[in-house]
């Protein structure tokens, strides 16, 4: 890559000391998806970075979606889109094919990368365990739930075994129907109930900017207050608008700092968690201008 | 159903006592498959039968194929199969497709039902925690894959944890290809990784007949070495052959005693296993002729 | 005993899961006596019931009495019981032989019966491990005991040690004296102390009648409010005043739920428990109209 | 007692801890019979003795058996005593007073007076746990059985749970009838199982006594090998001769060291574990003449 | 020593058997100093009190001091003292020897003799584990700091694993500079971070002595109150104000009881914990007129 | 340092990815002395990598000698050495400057150095726990002894507990006395006990060269037999002739690689076990030409 000796690899390697300490034994909620999750590059390397942070004693949980995928395996499948008000209805059959494309494609693809940088990782879905509960948002959008409730004990006993858990966002409601769940939200919710140390929403975007044509405009720490004042002055907009709500919620259920990172930068997760440097804008409760 | 008073319920109960004793603490690995997991009605029987051998003390695992699904959903998706000197073809997009419908649809089903059966199961395929290891058979004939190599851990993990294991077989090579491998040939190795007390291969017949048009000529016993002479003298043939082979290699690998069980019966699990009755052919090392 | 197929059998299993899952890992305190326990055919029972019990989950605890067989060594060795007021006097030698016959004979059958049975058992006076706390009710009357503290280490650790705890209603003073304390009141006191999930009282009556000449006037739920009004209205009179006085101190003591078991009738404990149908009265805190 | 002061009862206990140090975490098996469990005065130190021991780490399991009491029991329900060929037969019912007997008064009896010493004990027999197994000697002798195996996990998990076990010596036979077994021979198959450090036979001798009408002449360190010499020459006669067998056996068993040691002696206990001092004939594998 | 039998010796040790209870398994922490640390057979004779303690349950932590060695290693090595206002400064060269002679000679000498009686210890400084924090009294008098914070964890997985711990009270401030503390404190302080039963302040006087000239007017019995009107009335003068502050900051840090011990009567650890008599004063928040 | 972006830094950090794994959970002892041990800037870069070893799992231990500061102190505290047959007498004041320097200084400054770099570390001496025991070598040389056994349990137990084990080479014989023992012997013996997975011997040479005056003949790997080859051609000699044979018993003793490392390059501990390049000569059983 470029000229670089061992003796400065290994004193760059302890410069990262601080930075594992701050972290050892503290759970990291990364929800995955965007571009990070399409380039076979950039993917490589989000494994590579979760696999080091577990090893150096970090609880990483690891929360997927798969929403273009899904969309894929419809048309492949023949499924035409029905919409209800302009909305997306998601009957019984595209249920059942988001199911198969979240828990038994895209899940089991990333257990398979994991274990292949040599950690050891298992595949769950919100329906194991019975680890999410969810019911319906609108019976006429169908199958599309609203978490109501994260029993984080089956991620803690895979943890507690050894494990990587990556998780799919699917869950069922008290009559067994299965639903698909935003997996945003349903990230949200996880690192809540798991009161984790940090969630990292990997986007697609440089975190949030103060001016969106501007990207030197970017915000590095944003608090709950100050968000506020955003979603007003209409900084905040578009898709950012649910985006940022997430993080709010997330710190709302007890989440320490909620990073929106940018999932287009390699090893954003090492650069955020492991340097001085940001890789994203960090959103926390209260008035912060450092990264730890 | 019939009726039948809750003295003679209580009554009941307790004549399955010493059965119950026999069984506590003891692996039992049940390859899943057929007429039972067909029938909506014989799989709620199913997951009866599982969750109440859980709790009273039986570590179950489950093991389930899924080849009728994975060619429908080939169908559903327009991909046409080719052959190789008349044998089915396993190129890539057909392993994604089995990975899909094994890990994806059937395997959380049936994680499902269990939960709504009031057991608790997490469901793990042979890519988790790298608990299957395989290699190709015929490199003609793509990714069918033969299992080199099985770490029990993952599942051991799990059941330890408290919950039932539902396993997809699927595995991975050691460079990280998933392949699809023979489901009643993987369950005999996983019982025999876990030095199982019993192998149940649900079937969709009475067991071995001595005449196969006459159900009343069942073997209920059979050793190692009779079955030797059944395959000399023709009585194993056709479809049976490999799924014998498949209970002496069971047996072979560890496993006490391999059951080809009845699965169009309701309730075969709990016949075989808490009464007097037997549920099909019982397959050991020594000449056995007691349900002990 | 009657036509039933495996089959039935089998399903009559799966049904009693709900009712399983619902005690799974709770404690259920059992005071044992009355007819269920002098019929050799009631007896065999209660134990099969206690050992399935155990199996599906259930930490049972067993308190028995003995007062019949009491009296009859005292016949046996020729002591003349002495009255004072009307009231049998205890004094040092009929302790003596109160201790021999309650932890020597009653408890060692009784645990002998259950190891036959395939249980695993330990039996156990309130003297073993300072368990049961007493002080004299009335210096006349000598050895007779009111309990004045329940130590329930000596119960939990045989109970965790995988052991079915039998346990004879001894006590010791300050001073190391044994006294004789009532069963129905130590069994509370005991359930009490181990917040229990239920009490079983086993006895000769089918429950509390609202007409005591009417079987059919069973009163199956009853509230701590409905009682008092019952003991008001004369309802409760006669031999049932300490009985469900004693059920009423349970619930004040923390047990969830008390049952007045009718002991009469073969393995009542399991009809109480694994089906829809009661076995007597069940008394609790507030209004229940349901098994559960 | 006698004029001492605290600094010299200080400086004596110091001096008592390289003994301390050698049972350190040991197993003490202690046959208790005799003339120590007649005497109250007698009784009270040995209870302090084993109270002391359980203190500073050793594992002691108290071992009792209760002829005499029997008799009296025997006698006072008036059982006339059968006859067989000059030995006598134990009935049902005699089997039936000896439990009452060792389970019911004696057991509990000791564990009463070690709780009152502010020691924590539990009371097991034989029959719990299914702790020995026994088969009849002579059908014509009735329920007298040898011991044909011992399951010593009840003693270990009552040790474990910080209690001083105290054993009788009743046992079941496969059928579940009870028996009275020899307590020098259970104690010593107890002490096998659990291959203890030191098994103390308390008797009302000095120790064995090369004459046996001179004191003086005790022998203090006994072979294997030395004892079959004494048995050929008749030194080791009488009464003795089961005794010395079952310290023989013993050893076979496993045990390290077993001492005869003289129950009349007060805290002979203490003396032979925490001073310089024997308490009577060390009989041991090899050649010892020390007393560590 | 005199004339005592093993009957006698055996005898003694019973009559220790409550104190043994009352102190089972709590913490004694032992501020050594003065002339038991000295006298090479007072140190003797401490060092087989403490491992006695530890063998019978008592979680025993020594603490120990060591003016006199440091001053005579300065001598040895040269180094001339300066005073700041009459009172000695400890430069870098003064910590650095007090360091030396602390935790490398002291500390490791009562290590190794605690080891030659038997005992299993690990020496610990201040330094260890990060146990004890300071922050500098005074500028002008360099490295004598006051201990801002006692992390207790060294101690207890020391004391864990089955050693005694033996503490040099070193500590270090923010950024990691090297302090003497003063050992009474220390010692108060530790023992309050670890809610100690007892801290026992050993020193070179009979106790408090209400006139110092009388030695038959110690006081054995001091209430915090009392101490303050001791104070005001000047009983307690001179070299006593620190040593009974330092007393009274244990009991208000959550120390149960604090005992300025003679260090100059042998075995007076073992006479204060073991026997009815007390060897100094004891000191506690209320009124107590007994040895328990 | 020189311009590097976090996101190189990111992506050295995944490359020690394999390197971390190969460690992980497995033991390293560091012989910890020479150059490294002087310069400042070394010793700090020494206490990063430990730390750093110890945070992404290594069970690192620390092993250090003092030969230079024993001198220094001897000669501040005016200490004449005496000589016996030209070599050094280590008298009873020597052996207990050596003590006070290596447990008291030496040892205590690392653990404060690791401390000071957010590592956990408990300092002990050969003395603690009974670890190390020695014998006299000569008499006439006084107290330098030969290790003669090794308790490794005080380093687990310290290890287990979290902390960095930091060790000085003080010994005891069987009467208690104090030894130094080389360090270097010490160390390979303490790797030997734990079987330890490197032995690392800092020092200050490149490694084995096979022409002692040109760097570039670096030996890189040396299996135990060519070992014996340069010994005999004289390629091995003076110094290094006992440092190697300190590496052949190491592996001789079950450690399965020694590397003798050069102290003199910063960082030299990561780089050997971090990056692809080795620090100095590995020395194993067979012949290995990788750094695996």
């Amino acid at each position: 890559m470029f000229p670089i000796t061992n003796a400065q690899r290994a004193e760059i390697l302890t410069q990262a000391l601080p930075h594992i300490q701050k972290y050892y034994d503290k759970v990291i909620v990364i929800k995955y998806g965007g571009n990070a999750m399409i380039s076979p590059e950039l993917k490589e390397q989000v494994m590579e970075d979760i696999v080091l942070l577990s090893l150096v004693g970090v609880k990483v949980v690891l929360v997927h979606g798969g929403g273009p995928e899904i969309t894929d395996m419809l048309k492949r499948v023949g499924k035409e889109t029905v919409f209800h008000d302009g909305l997306r209805v998601t009957d019984k059959e595209t249920v059942e094919v988001a199911q198969m494309v979240l828990a038994g494609k895209i899940n089991k693809d990333l257990v398979r990368l994991l274990e292949g940088k040599g950690g050891r990782a298992i595949g769950l879905s919100g329906i194991d365990g019975g680890m999410l509960k969810a019911e319906m948002k609108n019976p006429a959008l169908g199958f599309v739930g609203n978490v109501t409730g994260v029993d984080a004990s089956p991620i803690l006993d895979v943890l507690n075994a050894g494990y990587i858990p990556v998780i799919s966002t699917l869950a069922c409601d008290a009559e067994g129907s299965v639903y698909n769940v935003n997996a945003d939200t349903a990230a949200a919710q996880i690192a809540g109930a798991m009161h984790a140390e940090r969630l990292f929403m990997m986007t697609d975007i440089a975190g949030i900017l103060r001016n969106k044509d501007d990207p030197s405009s970017l915000i590095p720490y944003l608090s709950v207050k100050e968000a506020g004042k955003l979603f007003e002055s209409g900084v905040i907009s578009g898709g950012m608008i649910p985006k940022v709500e997430c993080c709010l919620e997330a710190i709302f259920l007890g989440v320490k700092k909620v990073v929106i990172i940018d999932g287009r930068v390699p090893h954003s997760i090492l650069i955020e968690t492991l340097t001085d440097e940001g890789a994203g804008t960090m959103v926390s409760e209260g008035d912060e201008n450092e990264r730890d």
